[in-house]
């Protein structure tokens, strides 16, 4: 099934940009008064009618409207500080979005080798992971923060969740699954921190923001290896119970 | 923790090849008579003294072994189809190794578009993914054989899954979880179809062979995400419940 993005979906009318247009009109070839499918990035798929085969701003009339296509049955943000290598990061993004996610948070940790990252360049990896796996909804990209700007600004509605490897004494750790089985329907925040781990500091703070320490298992697991741990696992006891 | 591998540790003497050696000597510069860690790819971590420190072809003399040396409590043999694009299957690889996976089989399947796959490629990936997330155990990797053979020859003692997307009336799929939570302690054996899918008779040879039908969740996922999502499952399962 072929689907292409719109930027734009109002007054029952799909406006597709120019490289969408080109791939409807130029590659595929569809003509006007031919059916296509449109999504919008946040949660509706609409079966259109094109209208306007311009190569270069392509319309399509809405004929049905279909809300929270491909929503997965849970609300999940994931604050992650991007790896050193920016591929392994946006890999963890592109699984993420297949998996289901509604949030990434690219996060800088106080032993964060990398601090900045390429958000167009993440976008597009969701938009079309987001294509590709039928899901309506584009996760939202965050700009990025600090760790602990991320820990205050956490919703406190959410089951916030902070998985590291070193051992603190005054944190015993819950394994994740044991902590996403208390979720019920909250949201889901979690957080996973870069190579060199979070710093203590970090640590103490989301603890005393609310946050529980859990772990993924004994295994070592690279940090995107671990996001998409975290990730597959709220997917898994969301779907796979 | 810094290891190097030796393709023969015997005689309570490891034998580092060329690169290895290299790196240990030339690279972390250790002198003979320093202690070094070596594993051995089969599960055995050995604590050595460096007693010749050739930059060509190191030695080591054994003080302490270490058996089953980052081992996962569960055997798992992932029958999975090479992606189109050689780097997913190859990233799956690589995953698979830091959650934990004994075996690898690449499949060519009736509908898959890769029937090849660069084994000596993988087995590099493979290693050095084993060392990375510190596990004594490289997983085998079979030459690549078609759907139907694997199926014929998978251990009949293992509990058997096959993850498909069609809709086969006589088939009801368990999710991967409830199939896996009557695992026990048997070896598990998971079958990942190419991108376009196993064909009805590769299904149905499975079927009457004892493989167990399953889903994974609602999404749609690629194959090496699919392929991961199972062995982050009986990973989960292992280690977080």
């Amino acid at each position: 099934m072929e689907i292409f993005y719109s930027y734009d979906c109002s007054g029952g009318v799909c406006r597709l940009d120019e490289t969408e247009s080109a791939h409807c009109v130029r590659v595929l070839r569809h003509r006007e008064g031919e059916e296509i499918q449109v999504f919008d990035g946040s949660g509706n798929l609409y079966r259109c009618r094109l209208t306007d085969a311009s190569p270069k701003a392509a319309q399509a009339l809405v004929l049905e409207q279909i809300p929270d296509w491909g929503a997965v049955p849970y609300r999940l943000t994931m604050g992650v500080c991007p790896t050193k290598n920016a591929d392994r990061f946006e890999w963890f993004a592109e699984k993420a979005v297949e998996f289901g996610v509604d949030r990434i948070a690219p996060l800088a940790g106080d032993h964060s080798e990398r601090r900045t990252v390429n958000l167009q360049r993440l976008r597009k990896i969701l938009l079309s992971a987001a294509k590709q796996s039928l899901k309506g909804r584009v996760p939202e990209v965050d700009e990025i923060c600090t760790v602990k700007e991320f820990i205050r600004n956490a919703n406190p509605e959410s089951l916030r969740l902070i998985a590291y490897c070193f051992e603190e004494e005054d944190a015993r750790k819950l394994s994740i699954n044991e902590a996403l089985s208390s979720a019920g329907n909250v949201p889901i925040t979690i957080l996973i921190g870069p190579e060199g781990d979070f710093s203590r500091e970090e640590l103490q703070l989301a603890l005393s923001n609310g946050f529980l320490p859990v772990h993924l298992g004994q295994s070592r697991l690279r940090t995107e290896t671990a996001a998409l741990a975290a990730v597959a696992a709220v997917y898994l006891n969301s779907q796979c119970s």
